[in-house]
This record gives structure tokens, sequence and C-alpha cells, in this order.
């Protein structure tokens, strides 16, 4: 009896093969770091060995597995299983990557943007069981989300749905998203900010007493740093987490204005900043949404945590099921 | 053979009743003005009663009826028929309308927000005609919204769901919303903030050359005075439409961003501004999407037009059909 999900998640640094249960568990993983530079048949290829090298080293068959989930950032074009464009990887565009790799194996290859695929493991496996709607958002160098309406994964018309962190919300902002537009939430709230808002507020008078190194450059400011800082009581890396839990607060509130979840997942990086984030991003909702919210919503920490890219793509290897 | 629809609209000024046919023309329509000082057990025998006679006025009976599609502004929990809260009628608080209106047919009676109503009479009648999914936006007073997901409407949580007026576009705004908050869509872009924003481009130093009348308020801006600046070029006007069709453009954007719709259509009171008004929505909406478009997204103007509440109430009738 089939019970065995494959997840591939194909990041920007590491490509992730897994080999995940029906209850979301991780059973063995494998992952490589040379992926990143490989020719879009080289990529294929790699995905496809790894898939059968792992299936291999547990002593399973493709027979045994449901299906294969691919988690991929950039745009995709879910329809047809295709990469329209990814920053993550040198070249692709409009590679029919679903095809390339279901080329190799019988059971049926899933494509999809990895924030979609997030969404659904959190769905099927962590904060999201027993709800039949939710939408997740992911907070990290990007922002991303997935919307989960009447138990599937809904995907618009091209698949590039849920870009919760192109929605402008700042248009006289100064801040610019690598999308080219200013004050988009991207810009203002996720990780690619930090060296600007870390730099605006030096420059703004404020003094951190974060022991930099030398040679420090703005550049440098992460998630991580500003942790270390939040851990210091440094009061620029406190007013940027303030800042962000402020504006992810306004992004979490539009949704609720535009999508009325009965329950909001928020995962990512940046979630590490822990209760003093999430403190801001519920006081800015419940400051916002006041009087206009007459169900409860439930607005709840990722449960799947760190492997979230491969169980999330595993997981779409159930969406039909 | 049962063909007939029945909608009502219970709107500020009016309550509309009219027999509908399945291809969206109204039969025969019966208007009220004095509806909105009633008690909630009042409206119900006045919307009961003018359904029974215009049946009969139109030698109909209930039994070639499909139903009664009931359309009300403000916050309406779907699932229990009842209105939350509404400004438009006096006392209203969780008044199960549905239910009560029920109670005087045996054909299905369904109560919903009017802008989902007239989503949904777009969608079955109109500009939607052909689509599986769309976003209705209605620019008026307020802006409301409605959602089409897979031929249905899509509803949410409690049911208020699409308020895409009430998501935050500029958090720093000065100008306030009805809501409370500061620097939604509707504060910046809609029927009632035009007192307002004609008010702060006076203060700024814009001379208008709209012949005002002795006694003239702001209070009196609207969407019919600046249509009329519009046709005499009076800066003041333009600029103002300009602004309001600049932040429709954004919430075009966002809207596309957050659910990658198909078809968006544009309704209601301020589309009366024609070409000048939509060729700025449009160019925003276009500026801010650049290359992050994939597949073409159709933003038209609504095509059931200004008898939308009635039609667009009675094409609820037909949801489950």
């Amino acid at each position: 009896m089939k019970k065995i999900l494959c997840g591939v998640d194909i990041g920007g640094t590491k490509l992730s093969v897994a080999l995940v249960d029906i209850s979301g568990k991780i059973m063995d993983e494998m992952t490589d770091f040379d992926h990143a530079e490989k020719s879009e048949q080289g990529l294929t290829d790699q995905v496809s060995a790894n898939i059968k090298k792992l299936l291999q080293k547990n002593k399973l068959s493709e027979s045994d597995l449901i299906g294969i989930g691919i988690g991929c950032a950039g745009h995709i074009r879910f329809k047809d299983g295709v990469i329209i464009t990814t920053s993550n990887l040198k070249g692709f565009k409009n590679y029919p990557l679903r095809d390339a790799v279901q080329a190799n194996f019988t059971v049926p290859v899933i494509l999809d943007n990895d924030a979609n695929a997030q969404a659904f493991g959190e769905f099927r496996f962590g904060a999201g069981k027993g709800y039949n709607d939710m939408v997740f958002l992911t907070i990290s160098t990007g922002i991303g989300a997935g919307i989960i309406i009447n138990n599937r994964l809904y995907r618009g018309l091209t698949g590039t749905i849920g870009e919760f962190g192109h929605t402008i919300v700042e248009p006289d902002s100064e801040l610019t998203c690598t999308c080219g537009n200013r004050g988009c939430l991207m810009s203002v709230a996720c990780g690619m900010a930090l060296p600007h808002l870390f730099e605006k507020k030096i420059k703004e008078g404020m003094i951190s007493n974060l022991q930099l190194p030398d040679g420090f450059e703005y550049s440098q400011v992460d998630g991580k740093l500003l942790k270390r800082g939040l851990r210091m009581n440094d009061p620029v890396s406190k007013s940027i987490i303030a800042d962000s839990g402020r504006y992810v607060g306004i992004g979490i509130y539009n949704i609720f204005q535009a999508l009325n979840p009965p329950l909001i997942v928020l995962g990512g990086g940046l979630l590490s900043w822990g209760d003093f984030y999430m403190d801001q991003i519920r006081a800015t909702f419940n400051e916002y949404v006041h009087d206009m919210i007459f169900d409860p919503i439930d607005i709840r920490v990722s449960e799947i945590g760190c492997h979230a890219g491969v169980i999330g793509a595993a997981s779409l290897a159930t969406e039909s099921c």
C-alpha cells in the first residue's frame, strides 16, 4: 500500500529531497549545495537521481510513493508545471520542470511555488489541521503566501497567487522592493529590507549597542543580528523589529478584510524574533480590526517549522487524495 | 416551469423589489422611499408585502419564482442570514432578516451583502459571463467588493469578505475612514472622501473654476460635481479624480497580487467619471504590475449598470442552480 510522499525543495542555496510519511514526518532526507549553477537539464537529472538514490537507500521503490511534490521559489505557472522565472536558479526561464522530472517517473509529479507548498504542508500537517480554509504567510528574506480554500490550494489564473508581499502598503515610501516598486510590504517588513531599515535608523540618529565588527557594512544586517540585538535590548534592533511587526500586522489586517479567513498562519525565519515580534503583529491587527470582527480569527505560528520546505513540497502529492 | 427571480435591494434611501428573468432583465420593479425608519419587523413586513404585490400585479404566484435574493449594505453573517450591523437602517443589530422573510414564503430566501450580490449579478448576467473566477469592485459612496471562485461567491468565515475598501494603503494618511482607521482605500478614493479631498486641494492653493453657489460647503462635494468639473476642465476636480484613480489602481494591483484573478470588474457611481478615470486606474495598475504579469488580466467596467442592486440580489437566487 502506497503510503510515502516525496518532497523536493529547490532553494537558492540548497536542494533538499525527503521521504515523508503520511503524518508529515521526515523519514530520510538528502541535501545538495551545488544545484544552483546547473543547467535546466542538469537540475532535472540531479532531482531525479536524488529521489532514486533516496528510495534505494531506504530499500523502497517508486511504487511505494503516492507522488512527488516539488516546491520552488519564483513565479510558477501551476497548470503547465512551468518555472516562469526564479531568482534562485541561473538562466531558468519558462522551463517545464514538472514534465521534465515526470519523464523519469510514473507516479504523479506536482510543481508549485515554495510558499504555496509550505502553506499546504501547514494545512495538512501543522497549524492548519482541522480547518477548511486558511492563509499562510511566510516572512523570511522575502514574503510569500498560500491560500487554502475549501481544502485546496487556490491558485488563480497563472498560479502566482498570494503575493501579499508585493501589495502596496506605503505608496510614498522611499524603500524599493526587488520588484522595482516602492512601498510594497516586502520593501518595509522582510529580511531583504533589514539593511536599509538599519541604515535609516542610524542616519536618523539612533544609537545601536550591538558591538559591530570592524569593516561592518549595512548589507550584513540580517534577522540573526537583530535577534541578538533584541536579546541585548538594542534600541535600533527593537525599533526595526517593531516596525516590521507593525507592517506585517497591517498585512494581516488587509488579508482579514480581503478574505475573512478563519486562520492565518505565520512562518518563515523572522518568526524566530519570538513573542516581541508576534505581540507587535497581534497588537497592530487588533488596533485596526477593532469592531469590524464578528467571529474570532486565529493567528498562529507555523508548526511544521524548519523543514517546512520539503514537508510542504511533499504535501502537494496529497492534494488530490 | 419556474423561470423568474425576485431581487430585493435594501439601500439607504430606497427599497427596491424587482422581478427579473433568467437572462437578468428586469420584468417589473417597485420602489419605496419610507423603509429606512421602520422597525425590524416593519421592514420584514414591507419587503414581504411588496414581493406579493409585485407578483399579483404581474399575474404571477410564488410558485413561478426560483427564489428571492436580498442584498443589503453592511455586515451580513451569510450562513445565518443575519444583518450584524448596517448604517442604512436604524437600530438593526444581529437581526435574522432572512428567516423573518422566509417565514412568509416557501421558495428559498437568500440574504447577502449588496456588493456580493452585485458581484454575482455581474458574474451571471454582465461582464463576468464566461468566467469561472472574478473580483468585482464597486466604487461609490463607499467601496465594496465580491469574489467569485469556481462559479460561486466566496464568503470566508463570517461572510464579511472582499472589504478591499478597508485595506490599508496609506497608514500615515491624515484621512480617516468611517471605520475609524486612517489610510484605508475608502478614506482616500471613494465618494465619502471627496469633500475632504476637495478642501485639501483648495487649502494647498489650487484654484477651482467650478462656479460654486453662495453658501457652498465642502460637504456638498460629490461625484456629480466633480463630473461637471471634469467637463469644464477644472484642475481641482481633475486632480481629485486622478488621485482617486491612482488609489483604485493600487487597490486593483493589490487584488491582482493577492488573488491573481482573470477578471476584475469595476462598478459603482464614480465610474460615471468615464475614460479619464479608467485611464488613470489602468495606467497605475500597469505601472505597478510591469513584468509581474504572465497572463492577461481583464479589467472591465460593469455591464449590469444602474439596476445592479436588484439584479444582483435576484442573481443570488440562482447561486445553487
